[in-house]
This record gives structure tokens, sequence and C-alpha cells, in this order.
């Protein structure tokens, strides 16, 4: 159905700027909104985010697992019941992050981050991926406050970029791939045109 | 090197006393023993737990993907290091924990469980499982404050026991199995008989 919307992009590419106005746009179409945001939105999540973002570091498995159980968590309890409803899902975040950022930048492996998330997702994955990208050293400069993964550095921003260019190219049907170095007008115009050509 | 000794069986077999009467009697043996339990042990584990054993339910991947990160955490930072210097690790619960649990239990499948667990814990598996059997309902009697897991009742701790007694025959050589009904006192002298026979 396309309504499981997630966005994705590193630390600083505008990802909750964008995601605020399509809620908008899409409300004012008179469809219902559900905004989630990864890791989060349950109370095992909040608990796992704590532990994620502020917490001292951890290895990088157990790192994939936290991820991957809040995600579990807000697939069953948030996600999936939206969706059953009718309503469009927006997510700050999804299980691409953790392929990316697990997977590419931990160099955990895509495939084996893609399998620890698979059983607790089931059939639930973003129907589509909006893919904002911008330079690591723009999203570096554009971080108010990097919390503990996003202030990796720019090696490991590198990474995580080069993860997202390759699952989009692994996957065209579902990523759709925005230049985020652009005004925000153009970056909403291209990210709402993409939603209504799928919708 | 059958140092690392991990105590399991539900609720209520006896494992913290087993395990601090097997420390004892290691370390007047002339061995340095490092004690931990599951979850926990790590800051992030510790964090874990209390998600776990006393937040709100939480789905059962999200629970079998928590135990996993908890697990990989202690691995890493505690285990693996003690067994590299020598000591023994006695173990209350591990990994078995969660086939049973989560895999027998909660009915995700063994095969399942294990695969998640596996890339967080490489090669560092337990030497020896210690299995304590005693009927759920004896395990049930003796819980002075159950936590969530382990207060499902009767019929989910029948099935955690079956889970355990299948991987005990599918693995013969990894587990020892004792009888946790009878006097404390036969219960520690079959389980030292058993570390003896192996060290």
């Amino acid at each position: 159905m396309n309504r499981y919307v997630a966005l994705e992009g590193i630390d600083g590419a505008g990802k909750t700027s964008v995601s605020t106005a399509l809620a908008l746009l899409l409300e004012e179409a008179g469809h219902e909104v559900m905004r989630v945001r990864e890791p989060g939105g349950t109370a095992a999540g909040e608990g796992l985010r704590r532990i994620l973002l502020d917490g001292p570091p951890v290895t990088p498995w157990a790192e994939a697992l936290m991820f991957a159980a809040a995600r579990a968590q807000l697939v069953t309890d948030v996600i999936r019941p939206a969706l059953d409803r009718g309503a469009w899902v927006l997510s700050d975040r999804s299980v691409y992050s953790s392929l990316a950022y697990q997977g590419a930048g931990r160099q955990l492996g895509v495939d084996r981050v893609r399998r620890i998330n698979q059983p607790g997702l089931g059939s639930t994955w973003p129907d589509v991926v909006l893919l904002l990208t911008v330079s690591p050293q723009q999203g570096l400069d554009r971080q108010a406050r990097p919390d503990r993964i996003g202030s990796q550095g720019l090696a490991f921003l590198e990474a995580v970029a080069k993860g997202f260019a390759g699952l989009a190219r692994d996957e065209p049907d579902r990523f759709v791939v925005v230049d985020a170095g652009r005004p925000m007008e153009q970056v909403l115009a291209a990210a709402w045109n993409a939603l209504e050509a799928r919708a």
C-alpha cells in the first residue's frame, strides 16, 4: 500500500524537518498520519534509546540487537496497527538505518544485520525509503547536539553514507534518493512528488 | 578448557545456591572464579535487565533480542577476558536460557533464537551446562519473588522445562543434568563431581 514511509540518511540530513512537512501535507490531503522515531515509541524502546544514545559505548552486536529489539516492539505495538487501520506511518529511521550504521558503518555485514532483524519484523518493512543525502561533512556541520552514534566522526559517517547508497542501488523500487543539500523547499517538493507518485 | 560453566534450569531450581557453593569449592582448589548473571553484568546489561524483568510486557522477539544484546555485551566485556586470563566463569543462566525460554517457552523456535545469538557470541558458548531439574510446580513453590518472566504460570514453565530437556538430549557432551529436587548436599555433590570430571 506504500503507506509505511521511512525517512533515512545520516544525521544532519534533515529527516525531522522533511517528516514534519510531509505529515502536514498528508493530513491536509485527509489522511491519518502516525509519526514515529527509532529507536523509541514504546516503553521498552525509550529505555533502549537511553542505553543506546546516552549510555557508555556498547559492542557493535549488542548495539545492533538493541536497535532490532526496539524496532520489533515498535512494529508490533504501533506501526502494524496504524497501517492496519489505514493510516500513513512516517518513521524517522527504520531497519535500513541498522543496515547502514551497524551493517556498513560498524562492518557487521548488511546481510547479517538483516537476519537478526527479520524475525521480529515479519512482513512489515518500509514500503518507501526516502533517502535524504548530504555529504558527511555537511551532515556533521548541521548537527546541533550529536548523540553517541552520530558523533563517530567523518570516516564512520562516510561508511554509513556508502552503505545507504548501496542499499538504494540494491532496492531501487523501495528507495527514493533525494539530494538534501539543496534548499528545503526543493527537498520537500522532491519528497512529496515521490510519495504522490506512489500513493 | 571447560571453564565456562552455565547454571541452567527453571526459576526455583536452586541455581544461585549451587553457583555460590561451586565458587567456594573452586576457589578453595586455587582457581580464580568470576561469577556473572544474565541478563546483567555490564552497564547496558543492567539497563536491559530492568526493562526485561521489571518493565511492561514486550513482544517475544523484542525479549529475545534484548537478552541476546545483554549477552553479547557480557561475553565481550567480562566472560571472554576472564576465560582468557585462566579464570573459571560461573554464569547464572546463559544462551541456553534463551533457547529454552524464548525458543521453546515463547515458541519462537530454538534454531531461530540460536541464530540471533550466534553472531554476538562467536565461539564463546558455555563449555558445561549444569541443568538443575525440578518439577515446574516445585519451581513455582520455591520462588520467593517471581519476576515478570518467572511468573508466567505452570504451562509456560512446563514448555521451558521440556525445552531444556530437548537441548540436553541434543548436546549430551555439553550438558550435565542434575536432579535438583533432592537435598542440596546431594545436588552439590553431583554438580561438583561433574565439574571435577571435566576439569
